[in-house]
């Protein structure tokens, strides 16, 4: 044996398959004008006011970035009314959902998770030896059912991760029931709210996570600019706290976690309402656009309430999935979610849609 | 109590502090034209190479990074005549330090740090309830006693971290003496050997991990593109080690650890031969014109085979660091490295230098 044994409990850790990257794709199989659907990306890139806030910093990036993240903690703070000290920026939220798992778990504390979710909340549980406890998402609609959550939470529970609207389900938790399980929790349950896709849901029991911080509820909500901000390149994300939480996730965190690009990137994102309401706007219209293109082929994608739909083929999906990159388009097999007979895709703009469509109805037929 | 607790092992971490950011001091100061040479940062700033390829990347940024940094690995595995494998990239070697902490450190078990020397490997091993044993440096030259290493060693002990050229001293390793440390050490042991500052050292004597790693040892040496690359705010650093050991690395590591600009800028930076001659260079020119002027003020710098050098007031560092900044110079006080008649300051350009002198000079005559 050659260095120290790894710890015992990442051997439960499973790699992560990403969505395949355009370069990729278009090398692996001789194509061009490839087109990637498969990571839930903003179609329209960042705000102009973001690549310009990059531009600016170039002159300053030999200085390390500053540790605090001031001024888009500022600014977040501003936009949600909460003090400064219930912000924290991460290297995107992958990063803010491992600093959770640093600062509470201890191995054989416990978790629960949806299933199917997204798959770094296993991940941040595994690395701290703890235990997650999977609560299947009910119905061919896969509806949060809370009830079941508070069932499978026990003494050893310290985190509950609810991502809403649900990656790769596209589905919602609703303000009432949220509302019910957070009172049936011991206050030593840390509630963790993943809001990635939040911008996009338009359903009006939807509930926001900053609601119950000002409460002073033990709650963590986690949002992003890799989604709707467009700036998945740059790796930012963050969450909304109670300073508690707060304080002890920056314990856990590293000096220089986020870029200076990134942070520059961020506050001029966040100042640009109307490239936000853009981006809605065209979301929306996509998955109107899919689930009547998907309707059309026999096919019923699960209501959503993101920018993705979750659509059952009722056959094997990894050929599809297959086929359709030969088609040079690229989308999620459901394999890596545990539904094989399902493909996810990103909704992008109405011609990529239609490429989409069409693509999948030839792979269809053939 | 809100919350679950936090791991009680976390207690222990100090808050890191970083060197004063130039917008705050001017800000709190009322100042214009404040220098910073407070955290080893390149005076020229990155190759313009490096900096053309981050404008590249803008219409791209709204898709995620390479998760696997695959093109700076392949140019960094060629550099060094190692196989892909045996490389990983991080969003500064500050994350890699955690990863290796994570991958390794169950609580209890021991690590042998210097004194002083950068505080992030505490950090790490405190993060997983990890025993650091501190060692010296011996004598005021703060040479590395790697008897003394040994000494510490036991059967507990699974990481040594050896910092060489070392911040904050300058001071390096010699390479028979490491070679004898390392046939010394148990195989469940890894030495960690950061390098941050390795692009500045003169010393033919200086080793080069990559010799150790090529012969199997378990090793790991830290990179970055921080200091000679001038890249410090889009955080990128590397390590190269066996390939058990990059492959445990990237099991604790979550997807999408490093930005997109980063990667880019970092491929170029790496191709600028006479960007990187150019600031070795200027460093060294730097080291003597501190270490002249400061000879002249009646104080000697620590031999430096980094481009910072730390000197000993022989009085109480934090007013004269106080008294710089009012000044516009900002230095690093030792107080944070446990040596408070120290400062800490990095080799700027010539006009900088000569700047920081005539400040101090000032500040100790006053």
């Amino acid at each position: 044996m050659k260095g120290p044994a790894m710890r015992s409990c990442l051997e439960l850790i499973k790699p992560y398959e990403p969505g395949k990257p355009i370069e990729e794709v278009e090398r692996e199989l001789d194509l061009t004008d490839v087109i990637k659907l498969a990571s839930n990306e903003n179609p329209l890139g960042p705000s102009p006011a973001a690549l310009k806030a990059v531009v600016e910093q170039l002159p300053r990036l030999h200085y390390y970035p500053d540790m605090h993240s001031h001024r888009l903690r500022e600014a977040l703070a501003k936009k949600y009314g909460l003090d400064m000290d219930m912000v924290i920026v991460g290297n995107g939220t992958d990063e803010l959902m491992t600093l959770v798992a640093l600062a509470y778990l201890n191995p054989g504390d416990e978790a629960v998770i949806a299933q199917p979710t997204f798959a770094e909340y296993e991940f941040a549980v595994r690395l701290m030896g703890g235990v997650p406890r999977f609560v299947p998402l009910a119905g061919e609609e896969f509806r949060y059912d809370l009830h079941a959550f508070a069932a499978a939470v026990n003494e050893r529970t310290r985190l509950v991760f609810i991502c809403s609207p649900n990656n790769p389900t596209g589905t919602i938790v609703r303000r009432e029931e949220l509302e019910r399980f957070l009172d049936s929790l011991s206050p030593a349950v840390l509630v963790v709210l993943d809001h990635a896709y939040i911008e996009y849901a338009t359903d009006p029991s939807h509930p926001d996570g900053i609601d119950y911080i000002k409460e002073g509820r033990p709650l963590l909500a986690l949002r992003t600019f890799s989604k709707i901000y467009g700036l998945a390149g740059l790796r930012i994300g963050y969450a909304l706290a109670p300073p508690g939480v707060i304080a002890a996730l920056n314990r856990v965190r590293v000096p220089f976690n986020v870029n200076a690009a990134a942070q520059a990137a961020a506050v001029a994102a966040l100042a640009d309402s109307e490239h936000l309401a853009r981006s809605k706007a065209l979301a929306e219209r996509g998955r109107r656009q899919l689930a009547e293109g998907l309707a059309q082929l026999g096919l019923k994608a699960v209501p959503s309430e993101a920018n993705f739909c979750f659509v059952d083929l009722k056959r094997d999906a990894r050929p599809v999935f297959e086929a359709l990159l030969r088609r040079g388009v690229i989308v999620r097999s459901g394999h890596i979610f545990g539904y094989p007979s399902y493909i996810r895709v990103t909704c992008g703009t109405e011609e990529q849609n239609h490429r989409f469509l069409r693509a999948l109805e030839e792979v269809l037929a053939g």
